[in-house]
């Protein structure tokens, strides 16, 4: 279930924190997780307090471009100390909605649904599958990793009734868009996509999508041009 | 590293192809699986020919970007017919390197290993791969989805044996970096990184992220502010 952060960004300084109502800055937002990931460890070896210089050298970034990054969850540094530890952690994860456990539901227990129920990274950001639906016969009524694979037929009755915003797509390509539509229709409000398929979804629903086909394509394309070159 | 610029560089003149020592238009890259998976359906469907409108039209998209994107491939279309269908797919196969069947090593068979080891979508973009490592005893000489999983030890040796260039890592995120230094040491010259780490390799190496908590961050952000909309 998710629930609204207390504290929504100040609009006081439109420079400093994120107006819900302006596009997000895609780029900062991905860098948030490695920032989070840092400040965890940071934390762990018991620093109370981390500058954004340390910060930028330990993930090999420009200090002014980690500066802005952090500038989005409105939080303030102070000179020559930086910030807080914990306190930084805490903007990161409310900004994100991450210190808020999301649930969802995946559809299309294949090997990459298989395997993504059964990986322990998302609870570091708050993500929890708390079921599976498949179509076919065979997989439907066992557990994978502890989670019951529950047939087609119950998705749109158990979204409703749980409230799930969240579905994880993994089907196969072909059946992709009618599942898409079937979160869409069941009242589902985000979709993130591991299939290779673009969705169509209504403007309302948030997509995002995984794109391994699109990361190896430009991994080949790289490689192809190092090799022609050496 | 690679970054998402946040705009496709413009192509100065849409007819001619990437020259390898530009800098690569990531995000049109980045399409070309789209276009490829969809013109593989209009060739089953056995249309011989296919314009950039049409596609757009299907694929959601532009037709100005659809042609920009597909002039990167350097295959010139005929007015009023537009592409045929098979030599346009060839290009894009052969611009991305996938029509020779690529080979890989993956290390770290835990769950996301595991899953990308039974996988068959790589078949798609000519990935194979064709061996797994692990430093877990119990792990080593097991199969995993008829791929063998080999002890750490032998890793530099078969790189260089069997000329692998590239390197799949999903080994846990203390162990990313160690691992990576491993591959750029054994002769790799590519790793698809699936750790959320942010690997430091030598500018020669070809690092692409898969970031799965970076797309997170994305949808949840959007997610939530979605939701203090509504």
């Amino acid at each position: 279930m998710i629930e609204t952060p207390a504290t929504a960004p100040s609009l006081e300084d439109p420079d400093m924190a994120h107006d819900p109502l302006r596009p997000l800055p895609l780029p900062s937002v991905r860098r948030l997780p490695l920032y989070l990931r840092y400040l965890k460890e940071v934390e762990a070896e018991g620093r109370e307090s981390v500058s954004c210089t340390h910060i930028a050298e330990h993930l090999n970034l420009g200090s002014i471009q980690v500066r802005k990054d952090l500038a989005l969850t409105d939080i303030v540094g102070r000179p020559k100390i930086g910030f807080e530890t914990r306190a930084l952690i805490e903007a990161i994860e409310t900004f994100l909605g991450w210190n808020n456990t999301q649930e969802a539901f995946l559809v299309g227990v294949g090997s990459l649904g298989h395997a993504l129920l059964g990986y322990g990274g998302f609870d570091e950001f708050g993500l929890s599958i708390v079921a599976a639906f498949d179509v076919a016969a065979d997989k439907v009524g066992t557990k994978v990793h502890s989670k019951e694979v529950l047939p087609m037929e119950m998705f749109a009755d158990l979204v409703q009734r749980m409230h799930i915003n969240i579905g994880v797509l993994t089907v196969p390509a072909a059946a992709a868009q009618s599942v898409a539509d079937l979160m869409v229709k069941s009242g589902m409000r985000a979709i993130w996509n591991f299939t290779p398929v673009k969705l169509t979804a209504p403007d309302t629903i948030v997509v995002e999508d995984v794109r391994m086909a699109a990361s190896f394509a430009v991994l080949a394309k790289r490689l192809s041009d190092l090799l022609k070159r050496h």
